[in-house]
């Protein structure tokens, strides 16, 4: 049995619905489907969805669960009479806030100006994750390395343990300049930094994955080849870690970690502040 | 006067720190100071932050908020009895959803497996994003067009209208395959569809931009350049819209909007489903 679980939102949706699933990944017991509506933002689209919602609940034997991130308040009201289990998370907040903070919020629809009327950029935080997106994409894969010194950190490690999706990552969310740069197996067999890291040492981080996992990975991309090989993948794992400790390099396994937890557990060990984040 | 915010988790932070900057945003009498402190997952690590919390309130005149995801009732108590003004996310909706539900929730710091003890994937969803991701980098700016049977919708545009952060969000947020493709003066000045995106014009979504936006925005790539020159912009741009609508292309003017907000609206404008999302 699914229960069925409406994500609302007057802008892109993405906080009820990433707070809806931290929450609902709690109840393992249930099945929860889920459908996101964003930019519900006038009476008429909210009773839209409040007819659907409607449809649902007689449909179904249980309610459906609806977490929502409405700000004004008329909408919001159309929502909170249908027939559902509402979780109202800017309103629940919001109050004790005003409480605490003395002032009363604007209730507005929350999202910062990008650019002013003129189209000028106001806000430099988004700027900047804009220009470290492109940055992550130019120097992928060893790419550009003579602008490894605008670098903020420069990820290392044998082909696929992750370096590609970490690096768009940290610029996407954090505004962080991320390259990268794949170990090859010349590398590895001298256990010799490459020319092209040696003058950024204390920018790099290594990344490393177990060799099963690898191998895996691997024979995806290139089945029964060399290069998947499982004795390979250990090889050259062992020889990457080998030179990450003795070049003092920073390294995280990311055999069990999602693109998210690897790029926060980075930037805590290497010390580096996010920057900006998304809203 | 800054007000100190606290966005603690046992996880990456991230849902901490969306939720509690999109309801700071609200309040913008005041300016806040953030800081993240991800993976406080014992006592001991909720212990030192505590101490820090209570330094900064003996400090500053007014108490510092503290707007937390931790699961964990150990970790989480040591929290609340700090002096601060605190939001504990997960307790205040985790007991009303148990009791709407009729079970327990686990109380286990949320982030399902991805991959299993032997390193075999259990998500499908999260390697569709690391699928996803591979996709818009090796498709961006008309790299491969003999891919384009792959894709889940084409962004076209000229240059830098948003195409390749929009698209590698699509991959990194949502799991879709997003390629993209600039259209060039050439294209432009015929008004035809380039050949590579004919037989693929029902996945096609235009992007356009103000037009002094798109000035300043190249004028920062290249100075003083035809390219830039606002008047080429202009003749661009209306090109581009003219090529849309004779072919019936669905866009999209990014000028005021995120990525995020980009990304969203062309799901919703193309019918795409949000595949998977990230917790």
């Amino acid at each position: 049995m699914k229960r069925k679980v409406f994500f609302l939102s007057d802008s892109t949706g993405m906080t009820a619905e990433n707070l809806g699933r931290s929450l609902l990944t709690q109840f393992t017991q249930i099945r929860f489907e889920s459908v996101t509506k964003p930019f519900i933002d006038t009476p008429e689209k909210a009773q839209r969805v409040a007819s659907e919602i409607n449809r649902e609940a007689k449909k179904l034997p249980d309610r459906p669960l609806v977490i929502d991130t409405i700000v004004d308040s008329e909408v919001s009201q159309i929502i909170k009479q249908t027939d559902s289990f509402h979780i109202d998370i800017f309103s629940t907040f919001l109050e004790p806030l005003e409480k605490e903070l003395g002032v009363h919020s604007s209730h507005t629809v929350g999202h910062p100006a990008i650019f002013n009327e003129n189209g000028h950029s106001v806000d430099k935080a988004y700027m900047q994750r804009i220009e470290a997106i492109h940055y992550a994409l130019a120097n992928d894969d060893g790419m550009q390395v003579h602008r490894y010194s605008d670098a903020d950190i420069i990820l290392i490690g044998v082909s696929r343990t992750g370096k590609t999706p970490s690096s768009v990552y940290l610029g996407m969310q954090f505004g962080i300049k991320a390259a990268n740069y794949p170990l090859i197996p010349d590398d590895l067999e001298s256990i010799t930094l490459p020319a092209a890291l040696v003058s950024h040492k204390k920018k790099l981080f290594g990344l490393t994955i177990r060799a099963g996992r690898l191998a895996e990975i691997r024979n995806e991309r290139k089945p029964n080849s060399h290069y998947a090989n499982l004795r390979n993948c250990i090889d050259e794992l062992r020889q990457a870690e080998m030179l990450y400790r003795q070049h003092r390099i920073p390294y995280i396994d990311t055999t069990q970690l999602s693109i998210e937890e690897i790029s926060a557990r980075m930037l805590q060990r290497a010390g580096i502040e996010r920057r900006v984040s998304s809203l």
